[in-house]
């Protein structure tokens, strides 16, 4: 299906739009140390799966509808072109608000009262760098910034476009989504969980982030509910592939590779895929997850979901 | 001029709406333990003077310009009795938002790696209740939860009042806002600051929040120009004015009184109004700021604004 689709092309080109707008925008009107910190802990790093993800869906839709299918935005009477221009940039916007709230999430998460992780991305830790008071600052001052982004004073994105991508990203950061997931994965340190309470703590702790990320680039493209049903499921099945892939590698790779601690789960004691599931039937799953994700691809009558299938092919087939 | 006005029936009738809300919205689908630090951090303590700022502010603009004011919800086209009942819900929702990251960043600043303070209200604070992580994740959240409580799927709150709310509380949360205000704080410890130095901090790190739950209930109400314009005055005078009191009551009341640790600024090293101009003209000072609120009021071309002077008079005169 995607043979011909250059996912390596195709991502440069759009990374270098996100990393270009995350460079201009990060930090920016921020006292000097924390705009410091708040640059260290996005820029220069990442795979940025998550802002990949919202500009291929929105792609997906766009391409596949026009923007007479975003009945919404039309609603604001604006004239096409500049409809166009708005959505490509709120589209922009979405893809680097849900990686800010990723990486905030990271900046917390390595803490030392969390997981006490010094290495992040091949670097020191924003604690291990910049001291613990700044990285906690850090954290919060990017998740603020990510609902900056989405709600600027430009006309060409509709008020509704506005609030609808701040609903979806406030769900699947908070405690119904990501703090949630991780407040789970808190309290099941040392605990035999079931496959399905690990499933339910991955589907908050990285599945809700992730799915937000192709909802809310469907969101700027106007997609209708064919597409939004089938998109939903797409980000669900890559989700939780995510994480099986990650306990995975967590297992089969060193910290080189991975740029971050290697083994750490099985060292603190975490349920993991691996651990319930064992190691081969956890690459089958995986494996299970993709082609779910490839079949909803396929139910959601949209004409070129190439990159979002490459996505969900990489996200499997990863090394790192 | 407000000697007639009843601020505490006024306070009880609308802290009772705020009380209720939050205890019905706060924690609601949080896993167990993640729920109950949100619960603790944020009900039955404070004084809530953020949420009655939205409240105050929403009521002077819509008692003075009525739902015509608010062009903005107009070109929604709903009748009069739904579009109030909306913009009812709005400044409720926005009054509870402002309380949620003001709960968050308190029990952020309460960690070892900030503040490092056990009591708060007079209640051990959340992490010394729940521990390091769980304080740090419940903090997490409740910002999350802000966001999501201002863009409800509610058709009668018009899709620009989300907006425009997650707009103003994004910026006067983030790194040019609040917490861009505590990472200067982080960084005067021990230093000498000049009096607009000082200032420049409070504005951050607790005016922008203060000026922005006034701005909030003027966006819910429908402000118009001149009124917005007044209130913006208004709300920065009493931000700096709270701060300014806040740093006497420090040196003059005991932490029985406080619900918190008094002194702890000096014992800090902290740079405070007291510190740089002396008792006396500190409080001159914090007079003055009453002054100057009162005289935005004045020129705000509002109907009644007695809440609002009699909140201001509050937040000047109160002993803590």
């Amino acid at each position: 299906m995607p043979a011909a689709f250059d996912l390596a092309g195709w991502s440069r080109h759009h990374l270098d739009r996100v990393e270009r707008a995350l460079g201009q925008w990060v930090g920016e009107g921020a006292p000097a140390g924390l705009g410091e910190a708040m640059r260290y802990a996005v820029l220069d790093g990442g795979k940025r799966l998550r802002p990949l993800l919202v500009l291929a869906a929105y792609e997906a839709v766009h391409n596949g509808a026009g923007p007479t299918g975003s009945d919404t935005a039309l609603r604001a009477g604006m004239d096409e072109a500049t409809l166009r221009a708005g959505m490509d940039e709120a589209a922009l916007r979405a893809a680097c608000a849900v990686e800010l709230i990723h990486a905030y999430s990271l900046v917390h998460d390595d803490m030392p009262c969390m997981d006490n992780d010094v290495l992040r991305r091949g670097k020191p830790t924003v604690h291990v760098q910049f001291g613990e008071a700044q990285a906690l600052l850090a954290g919060d001052a990017l998740q603020a910034f990510a609902f900056e982004l989405l709600t600027p004073d430009d006309a060409r994105i509709p008020p509704a476009v506005q609030a609808t991508l701040c609903r979806q990203l406030a769900r699947a950061a908070g405690s119904a989504g990501m703090a949630g997931g991780q407040a789970i994965d808190l309290a099941s340190v040392g605990l035999a969980l079931t496959q399905e309470q690990l499933r339910q703590m991955h589907r908050l702790k990285t599945g809700a982030l992730l799915q937000a990320s192709v909802m809310m680039g469907a969101a700027c493209g106007g997609a209708g509910a064919t597409a939004q049903k089938a998109l939903e499921g797409y980000g669900a099945a890559l989700g939780l592939a995510f994480q099986v892939v990650d306990d995975i590698l967590d297992v089969v790779a060193d910290s080189a590779t991975l740029g971050k601690t290697a083994g750490k789960d099985a060292a603190s004691d975490k349920p993991t895929y691996v651990s319930l599931l064992g190691l081969a039937p956890a690459q089958a799953h995986a494996q299970e997850l993709l082609a779910q994700a490839q079949a909803a691809l396929a139910a959601s009558g949209l004409a070129d979901t190439r990159a979002l299938a490459a996505l969900a092919d990489m996200v499997v087939n990863r090394s790192y």
